[in-house]
């Protein structure tokens, strides 16, 4: 090689810093998109993303590139950061090029129409509206999965590994099959023990610019960087990572509850604390980013749950609500945490409780599942949906829009991704559970406000990492031992204790 | 061809759309970075734009793209939609692939280096510190215009043309001729004629909120649509538009005085306001934008001075200012107006009222001329801009702060940009001038606050036209006359005459 000629990492990692870029421009469109784009915008934002996809997707599966990611694994030294750059560069990529180009168009457009007609579908509580565009994005789902798959007997495979690489249906099944069992019988156990959490003495009038004043300083309490960082309004809460130095994060609210927006913003700050703790040096590399939807998850939910829903988390907090909500000085901790920890079977997902969450998962998994090795049609799904309602949770859907359609994923064919829900839990379980091993009373530290030792923590056994390891490995790793459902299960065993008086 | 077979024309757009909406992606990222950013994200945001700009360079000067404009440009009739694309395409891509790589680069480096250099000299007031980055990029910047010049002797008309296509010097010279010897004596009327305008009755306390409510107000009066648009706190004003459906315009205020805020709210909305009039038709194609930096100029400074600062506007506004400061109810017309056209001798162009903006212009007009001439060599930029100051507005500065290191744009290699500034003076008042012929008494209606006739006038005579056709085309098809300074200077007089009762 002669000294100006670019060796094969360099070029693998120039070539893959421009098709990150154009994914990271694609974010902040997005993110713009959803806080201030004006409305009459969104046609021509919508071609504007069509064009950088069709960009980043031409440069992703070019012979250039593929040759470069080959030429620089060749290079790379085992177990280095340049040989898990290749790896994943050749993950995605190889998945991405199996897909023919006719049949990723005809999905992308089918993808977007299924989410159009989702909304009119929910909105009428119609699922025979939506039947047809659901068909047709999971068949060419399905047929992008076994395009994908390198067992084609197995295409729901290589869409859980598209959100949670390297997992398969094998490893989580009996982990759901564990936690399905547990938790109904502590769901059970909580409606036979009589017990109703009073909620009445935190309902109120929250002014949503107070409400604001105390999300933004539990977010900067628990570590979240506003020099590196924003907190929006949008109809959804979200965050968005365009590097360590710029993530966004959003949040809503309600009137009469503060419970929403300030939970909402804690677990969108533990996304954008994993986010603010990503890698620089491989930012723009296949190793920047996170390493999986499930480890994101575990981020998001250990902030909003296993702090912010603590009795030390809130001898800090507390104190910061009445000085925002005078009138709230009589709420103490005896009477706010059991609403904090309540358990409640109820039919909508995104508002279940910790402890049903998971079984609202497990029923989605069963289903994709059931789809995937034909034992289900579609339109055999609202009956098989609520029948399962009613078998796990005990109650059942009186409609489709509070059943089948009330989920976004599956109309723009993320199929596979229902799971990493449930991961995240565990994780955040086990994590959660072996930093306190580590560093000990963490309790006495949260109630003066001291997250940074658990942040610190979270930064070197997780963080750092970026997608270098996967994330089971970055689990076991700071556990000492492999993913299971154990520290999760006793933990929520422990709260249904505390709350219902019940053991189970 | 076959059926499917993509048409010349087609290609040649869809290729266009691209590099289009590279630009555009990257217009959004630069709003973003001026309005709402966290301070941390900038390196990964100036990466981020770095790439688009070179993906969009490559596909620019490709050969691919330019054989589709050669095949659609023979396909094109005559004087139609087509041909001026393909005219507009072949003139920037033409530009852009005449400039060498090697000098493309480091021009964009001198450019970045020279903004960096020239924002700590201006703070130190120190010429010295500048000078040789200021000669770095003016050497660069001349070699690209040699390379880019159709003749070669003239290099600086290049550059002109990259602002305000098909203009040239000799067209230039003679309309700053007339303006600088009939502008300067208007200066001189007004300094001999004793009257001083009193500003007191306007200074005040006017908070932030309130100003923002007022000049909303104004904005939507005029006709902005907030639907397609927006209007966000900068560091700078400004107006960036995606699409005729979403146009950003930025304000800043000050508390004492509430004409800088609105003044600078009315110019962007004008820029604004052509945006949204943009042809929808032929976004993403060459021709979708404005036809000139000038003619832009010319619609801000429409709205803002010819519109805004006319008595007949004040008896539609004057009312929501009183209803927003209500301890400014005894501010009436006749205090109000004169001092929105004083006219006052001063050192900084931005800060200059409407009768002295033109010489600023003219002074750096014949500092690049000279420039480029090699009459003048870049140490001695200091003295003759102090000594043309002195000449023409009877003001020296004291320092170069307030002198030669005012402007960015010459850091950045930014040549040949100022004149579009005056071009865009004398461009509004021709078109102002017949749009008063052809729509009789506009007074009236904007008294009572109706603008729709005059902005439906500048839709049908100016936006919709994009840059089909030439700025200077569409000046003088809709007022009959070639491009002057006659009408903007029958204004300047008229004003001056009704402010200090001096004739000129």
């Amino acid at each position: 090689l002669s000294p100006t000629a670019e060796r094969p990492a360099e070029r693998f990692l120039r070539l893959w810093s421009e098709v990150a870029d154009l994914g990271k421009a694609a974010e902040v469109l997005g993110w713009d998109q959803e806080t201030y784009m004006p409305p009459k915008g969104q046609a021509a934002r919508a071609r504007l993303l069509g064009t950088l996809a069709a960009l980043r997707h031409e440069r992703m599966v070019s012979a250039k590139l593929r040759d470069a990611i080959e030429a620089a694994a060749q290079a790379a030294e085992p177990a280095s950061a340049l040989a898990a750059q290749a790896r994943e560069a050749r993950r995605i990529v190889t998945k991405l090029a199996s897909v023919p180009t006719r049949l990723a168009r005809e999905l992308a457009e089918a993808r977007s129409n299924g989410q159009a007609v989702w909304q009119e579908a929910r909105r009428e509580a119609d699922f025979a509206r939506f039947r047809p565009a659901l068909e047709r994005v999971f068949e060419l789902t399905r047929e992008a999965a076994q395009h994908m798959a390198l067992d084609a007997s197995n295409p729901y495979d290589a869409l859980l590994d598209d959100y949670e690489p390297g997992t398969t249906t094998a490893e989580l099944a009996p982990l759901f099959e564990r936690l399905r069992a547990s938790l109904a019988a502590m769901v059970q156990a909580v409606v036979g023990s009589g017990v109703v959490v009073d909620e009445r003495p935190v309902r109120g009038h929250y002014p949503p610019e107070r409400q604001l004043a105390f999300c933004r300083a539990a977010a900067e309490g628990i570590g979240f960087d506003f020099e590196a960082g924003r907190l929006d309004r949008a109809v959804h809460p979200f965050c968005s990572g365009f590097d360590p130095g710029d993530v966004r994060i959003t949040w809503r609210w309600m009137e009469e509850d503060f419970r929403s927006g300030l939970f909402g913003v804690l677990h969108e700050a533990g996304h954008g604390l994993y986010e603010q703790g990503l890698p620089r040096e491989w930012q723009r590399t296949p190793i920047g980013d996170a390493a999986s939807m499930g480890l994101h998850e575990s981020q998001s939910r250990l902030w909003e749950n296993q702090v912010g829903r603590s009795r030390a988390f809130w001898r800090w907090a507390l104190p910061l609500l009445h000085e925002q909500f005078p009138d709230k000085r009589a709420l103490g901790i005896d009477e706010l945490w059991p609403t904090l920890n309540a358990v409640q079977p109820s039919l909508i997902r995104v508002e279940a409780d910790e402890g049903t969450y998971d079984l609202h998962i497990a029923i989605r998994f069963d289903l994709e599942r059931a789809l995937f090795a034909d034992e289900l049609a579609i339109d055999e799904l609202p009956g098989a949906w609520n029948d399962a309602y009613e078998e796990l949770l005990g109650i059942r859907p009186a409609n489709d829009a509070e059943g089948v359609l009330q989920d976004l994923h599956w109309s723009a064919g993320a199929f596979g991704y229902f799971p990493t829900y449930t991961l995240g839990n565990m994780m955040k379980a086990q994590l959660y559970t072996a930093a306190r091993r580590d560093l000990g009373d963490l309790d006495s530290a949260f109630a003066r406000g001291e997250f940074a030792p658990l942040l610190e923590w979270l930064r070197d056994r997780v963080h750092r990492h970026g997608a270098r390891f996967r994330a089971k490995e970055l689990v076991e790793r700071a556990s000492g031992r492999p993913l299971s459902a154990d520290d999760h299960l006793a933990a929520r065993a422990a709260t249904v204790e505390a709350v219902y008086g019940v053991t189970v």
